[in-house]
C-alpha cells in the first residue's frame, strides 16, 4: 500500500534550462498543512514509509541513494536531517558534513574527497554540504582557489572566473550523469530561508546557552553576502537540476513544513523505484527446503 | 535529570582476568522487564537519555564511543543496532560491518582496515563485528590465515596457531588500550543465544519469504561449529574485557529484553562521562554580544 503523499513535487523543482529567481520562490509554508500538528503527523507518516523503502534498497542491494542538503547558514541541514533521516536504520545510511577542504583534499580535483563518501548499492549517503560549495563559497570567495592550484585559472579575472564555474557546474552535471547511470538515485534540495528568519534563528543561537556551540562568528560574516549567494545558488541550481538529479527548492522558514516537504519527497521517488526483495532462484529454494527439513528435525 | 537505569551491567560483565564459562551464563531474559511492552518502554525511555547524550557527545567534541557487537549469527546484531541506536542522529553516528576481507585488506594487519572507521571526537561507531572475527571464525577456519602470508606461523600447527591467538589478544587489548587513553569510550556486547534458539530463528528466516534475502548457506555450515565458536568466545572475551574496554555477555534469546539491557549500558555509560555543553570563553561572549545587539537592530 503506498503512502499518501501530500505534496506537489513540481511545486518546488528547479526546471532544468529554465532560470531561477530565488525571490520568486516561497521561503514561507504552503497550506499543505494545517499546523505543526499536521506536519508531524505527515512526517511520521512519510518516515514509516521511508522506513520500509530503506529495508527494500537495503534487501535488493541493486541502488543507491544520494540526497545532497544546502542552504545559507542555519537554514535547517542539520535538523532536517535528524527529523527525517533519523528513524532510518543507521546500518543503512550515512551521513557526511562537508567542512572547508584540508591540504591534502586541496591537492585534488575537487570532487576527488567526495568519491569515498558515495552510497554503495543498498545505501544512502547524505552530503550535509557538498561539492557545490566548490561553485558557492569559493565563488563568493575566490581567493579560496588560491591553494588550489588550478592551471590556467587566473583568480584576479572575472573572465576566467566565469569559465571555471561554468566548468564547474558541467563537470558537476557529468559526474552525477555517470551516478545515476550507475544506479544512483540523486535528490538534491535547498532549503530556502528569508534573511529575516537566518536574522531570527542566529538570535536564537546567541541567547540559548545550549546553542551557543552551534554560533560561528564566520557566519555572521558571510550573512553580510546574502544577496552574492543567492545569486551563485540560482545559477549553481539551474545549470545542475536535470531530470534525473533534480534540485529542489524547499519554503523553509517554517521547519516543520520544509523536513515534511523533504520527507514525502524522497519517500515518494524510492517508491517508484519499485523495489522488491530480491527473488530466490529454484537452485536456492530446493536447498532452502533442504536446510529446513535437516533444522525441523533437530528437535 | 538522570534517566532511570534498570540494569545492573555488573550481572553481565566479563570480569578482567576472570575465565568465563558461557553455558554459566543466561541467553533466557532476566527479571528486570515484566513483558514486551515494558522492554519497549524501558527501550524508549534509554533511547531518549541516548539522544540527548548523543548531542552532547556531538556538540562537546571531546570523546568518541565505539560499539562492537558480536555473537553468533541471527543472534540479533542487525536488530539491536535498528531498535537501540535507530533514533540516534545519523549525524553523529555511523554502523560498520565487518565482512570477510578483501584482497587488499588480507595485505595489511587485520587492525589495519578498521582505522578509518573508527569515530573521530563528538561520533559514534558501531562496528557489526569487527577485528574480533580474527581470533573467533579465522580461529576455526585456520586456512583463513594463508591468504594473510603471516610469518613464522605454521598453520598446522596448533602450537604455532596458540602463540598467534595469544598474540593478537594482546594487540587487540593494546589497540584498545590506545584509543580509550586517546579518548574513545569502549563498550563490547557478546550477543548471547542458544543453540535452540538460532535454530528456531533460521527456520523462520527459511519461512519467511521477505527474510530469505537474511539466510546464508553458510550460516548452516558455521552452525556446525557450535561448539568451537563457544570456546573461541570464552576465550576470546575473557582475554580481552579490561575495565576501560568492558566485554558484557547480553541474554539474548529474547530480543526485547537484549535491546533494553543494550540500550541501558550505553545511555548509562555515556550518562557517567559527565558531558557539558561547551563553555564559552569570556572574550567570545563579548563578541556574542556585539552580534546580538547588531542583529537586533537589523530588525
Amino acid at each position: 500500500m503506498p503512502s499518501k503523499h501530500r505534496f506537489q513535487e513540481k511545486k518546488f523543482l528547479v526546471i532544468p534550462g529554465e532560470k531561477l529567481n530565488l525571490s520568486k520562490r516561497a521561503t514561507q509554508p504552503g497550506t499543505e498543512l494545517s499546523d505543526k500538528k499536521h506536519a508531524k503527523e505527515a512526517i511520521a507518516s512519510d518516515v514509516a514509509c521511508l522506513q520500509k523503502m530503506q529495508e527494500l534498497l537495503y534487501a535488493s542491494g541493486t541502488r543507491s541513494l544520494l540526497i545532497i542538503l544546502q542552504g545559507m547558514d542555519a537554514a535547517g541541514k542539520d535538523s532536517a536531517i535528524r527529523h527525517v533521516m533519523g528513524a532510518v536504520n543507521p546500518q543503512g545510511c550515512r551521513v557526511y558534513s562537508f567542512k572547508a577542504p584540508n591540504n591534502s583534499e586541496l591537492e585534488h580535483h575537487f570532487l576527488w574527497r567526495a568519491m569515498p563518501c558515495l552510497p554503495g548499492r543498498g545505501m544512502i549517503s547524505i552530503f550535509n554540504r557538498s561539492y557545490y560549495e566548490e561553485v558557492l563559497v569559493v565563488r563568493i570567495h575566490p581567493q579560496f582557489l588560491v591553494p588550489q592550484k588550478l592551471p590556467n585559472v587566473d583568480t584576479s579575472s572575472s573572465k576566467s572566473l566565469e569559465k571555471l564555474w561554468k566548468r564547474r557546474y558541467k563537470e558537476i552535471a557529468h559526474f552525477e550523469k555517470s551516478l545515476v547511470a550507475n544506479g544512483t538515485l540523486i535528490l538534491k534540495f535547498f532549503l530556502h530561508v528569508s534573511a529575516e528568519e537566518q536574522r531570527l534563528r542566529f538570535i536564537e543561537r546567541l541567547t540559548n546557552p545550549e546553542k551557543h556551540w552551534k554560533f560561528n562568528s564566520k557566519d555572521m560574516e558571510e550573512s553580510g553576502f546574502w544577496e552574492n549567494y543567492q545569486q551563485a545558488f540560482e545559477e549553481a541550481l539551474a545549470r545542475t537540476s536535470t531530470e534525473e538529479s533534480p534540485w529542489f527548492v524547499i519554503p523553509s522558514d517554517d521547519k516543520w513544513y520544509a523536513r515534511a516537504a523533504i520527507a514525502d519527497i524522497v519517500s515518494s521517488r524510492l517508491e517508484s523505484l519499485k523495489l522488491d526483495y530480491p527473488s530466490v532462484s529454484a537452485a536456492d529454494m530446493a536447498l532452502f527446503d533442504q536446510y529446513l527439513a535437516q533444522l525441523q528435525s533437530k528437535k
